[in-house]
């Protein structure tokens, strides 16, 4: 295992220390708890945005907490949900008295724990509402998902319904527009590589040389099949039809997001967007807005995912706000 | 070969298509030259900036291509410099009439080829200084070096001098101040892993499955030794002493950079930076601001650099001021 670590036990509570000493503008962590929040936490009179889930994803999710986007992110063990009083505490933190909504990703383990927390806010007379994101078109089920699996799509719901959260909307209609991006916005993914969890000390699973798979999880979880490595085109034409086939993008703006999964090079993840941006035009789709980079990660697992949201107005207004966050700065 | 890439020709020219389909409203691309200067270049009575090198160290220095940052990025085969009539078409493209400043890495070739491009623009009389980025503790002298090698330091000169000339500084000026960034910074790198030229199709090097390289260049330059992998925190600790035996940081406010090298988790890059900052704490030196992540990769190697510059206020105003680029966004 080739890593820049210490104790694997400890990866997730270095990172946190990492992380605040390097963004003490930005986040502050909680005494005892993987969980970092903004510096000014609590915001009062602001709905507060509290995501989280397994570390390993990094900026996912703690990178995007700061003015904009979120207001606590909850870090658990790598690729493990977080505890239902680890999501509690980050609630607490954060909870201005204008409610807090819960953005959690499909997994079975992160809806239970986020469910629980948020029934012990209600408990305490804290507002919480909760949207769950399930982007990835890949597969109907998965290995630890009921229904399709949320993957790098969650980081336009941060942006978005944090953006709506900044401007003052109130909880129904933060919840509202989070769940208009989740409607909208759909993914896929594939990997060269397997990743390797720090205290498993091995991949998880193995691909030849010559192998890819195509709409694997962030996770490692199989996706729908392995093949030879195929060009960057005919590998960006696959997922953008699996996704075009989702839901009818026609006509429309989309913003789209070229993520990498930790090991990709910049430099390969810009030829994907050339046929991306290729494919969207030749279809009649208008490209509003392109983010490319590392911003839901699977350890260093090399390959990538594409993200496409459908746009109306209220979304560019709200994809367009300023953000100002570790991972992620708008002017 | 494990990449998301087409023909291993065409990456340089299919990337720079991806860059500009993500980023029209930051960049251009000279038609016929692999080269990205700001959407609204040239900027009249501003002094410009140019960067450039090989390919394969993005986001450098395309990414950084911007308000507050480089008006034109010179991009040359993967790890091969730039020709000068590359150089040259950048230098006319982003001249607004104040100057041009040069900003190159110390590598044999891209210092010929970045002097014969300023002897072409002379010749047209287009004012034009350089500045040669030599941050890298690591070797005296390397394969392609006469002294010590240019390398993520070169980000800060970018930043810093970057915000001279925004503020209306001139070519005298602008030259000044990056020359005061690279007497003041240092940087060391690390490997865990090497990396792959597309068109080479297999790595330039070796290291075993036990193995790191400290002082490993960004081209796969040998460093000073092989060893076995250490634990981060030993691993901080020898670029940092390295660092700090080159120039007196005693008693001063610095920023950090810890940069990944492409292949690198941001987990570990900040765990990284949780030792760099506790022993810079521990020795007196003041952390003033801290960037993580990759800003000068080496395709898609494991491994990490640790920059330190050492500020005044001059240098910390400029650090501070606002920049808007692909790849860099400072409110």
């Amino acid at each position: 295992m080739k890593k820049l670590i210490n104790n694997p036990e400890f990866v997730v509570e270095e990172m946190l220390e990492g992380v605040v000493k390097a963004h003490p503008k930005y986040v502050k962590k909680l005494d005892g708890f993987n969980v970092l929040v903004r510096a000014n936490s609590p915001i009062q009179g602001k709905v507060a945005l509290v995501s989280g889930g397994g570390s390993g994803h990094e900026p996912s999710h703690g990178g995007f907490v700061g003015k904009g986007m979120l207001d606590g992110a909850v870090a658990g063990a790598v690729f493990t949900s977080p505890t239902p009083d680890q999501v509690f505490e980050a609630v607490k933190a954060v909870n201005g008295g204008a409610g807090v909504l819960l953005v959690v990703k499909n997994y079975t383990g992160d809806i239970m724990n986020f469910e629980m927390a948020a029934e012990m806010a209600a408990m305490e007379d804290i507002q919480v509402a909760s949207v769950v994101v399930n982007d990835d078109v890949a597969v109907e089920n998965s290995t630890w998902t009921t229904g399709r699996r949320g993957i790098a799509g969650t980081v336009f719901v941060h942006k978005i319904a944090g953006a709506a959260a900044e401007k003052g909307k109130n909880l129904d209609e933060v919840k509202a527009v989070a769940e208009k991006v989740i409607e909208n916005v759909r993914s896929m993914g594939m990997s060269l590589t397997p990743c390797t969890v720090p205290a498993a000390g091995k991949p998880s699973f193995e691909l030849a040389e010559n192998e890819m798979e195509m709409g694997l999880g962030i996770h490692g979880e199989p996706g729908t099949f392995k093949d030879v490595i195929k060009p960057a085109d005919e590998i960006a034409e696959h997922l953008v039809e699996k996704i075009l086939a989702d839901i009818d993008y026609s006509g429309s703006e989309v913003a789209v997001m070229i993520n990498g999964l930790g090991g990709t090079p910049l430099m390969e993840l810009y030829i994907m967007n050339r046929k991306v941006s290729n494919l969207l035009e030749e279809k009649g789709i208008k490209v509003y807005k392109t983010l490319v980079g590392n911003y839901m990660t699977s350890l260093e697992m090399a390959g990538g995912s594409v993200s496409i949201l459908k746009l109306d107005d209220e979304l560019k207004e709200l994809l367009d706000a300023t953000a100002d966050t570790p991972a992620f700065v708008q002017i």
